[in-house]
């Protein structure tokens, strides 16, 4: 039997957590966490609505999916993110020791390759999943924001 | 007449802040945000008692001191913390666009240098203030642990 719980799988609800900020009109991010092909957490960017440059979707996901689990490390979690995340999520998926972040569309400016931050050695790292879909959401919002 | 309100007027109140996490058994990490000589955010590690890898001091004061001036840019505020920041907490100041940041000890394994992150390019750092009372409050934490 086919295996339905691909990464576009979990990209897709990432994605739905993005158009959710979108249409509060904050900058389209989406995150959702994985164990066990179960989603365990999820988050988008509140960055405008918290008037916090600290509430990215990845933050706020990794405070959620530790809530969950009753302990601080997402070992053996599975963090899927529509954009590359910037240097202070990559710190926080540091200390968390994820197993595994997959992300959608790369942010040349300030993803954290860019940015000179690091991720966990033991993470492993899956990038451009639904990259276009990702990527042509953000688009859309900064086109619609400087019109 | 002497100005009081020094660097290390400011940093003992963060190291005050860092004494409150190592009575709670936190590592021992305070943070005060200062505008116009008058603090406005304080924290202290809690990412024990909260189960969550991003409850770092600097991360706890930056959503207080946003939350105190109604905006979400630290601009025109100095942020004192007891150790160098880790990459996360970078992040978090870059984003912030905070005007200062004054650290005590060095982290050479953990903080953003070491760890490849960056400060915003117009936030002014200022290092080594009461070095050894940081540092040496870090020591005994970690070596009262080990016994």
């Amino acid at each position: 039997m086919e295996n339905i719980f691909t990464h576009e799988y979990f990209m897709k609800k990432a994605l739905n957590e993005a158009h959710i900020a979108f249409e509060k009109g904050e900058i389209p991010v989406g995150v959702v966490v994985v164990v066990n092909d179960k989603v365990i957490a999820r988050g988008h960017n509140l960055t405008e609505m918290l008037t916090d440059v600290t509430a990215h979707a990845e933050m706020q996901a990794i405070t959620a999916a530790a809530n969950f689990l009753g302990g601080k490390y997402l070992t053996g979690c599975t963090l899927y993110v529509t954009l590359e995340p910037c240097q202070m999520c990559a710190g926080a998926l540091y200390w968390s020791q994820v197993s595994k972040v997959v992300y959608g569309a790369a942010d040349d400016h300030r993803g954290y390759r860019a940015m000179g931050g690091k991720l966990h050695p033991k993470t492993e790292v899956v990038t451009g999943v639904m990259a276009e879909e990702c990527s042509s959401l953000m688009k859309t919002f900064f086109q619609q924001r400087r019109r």
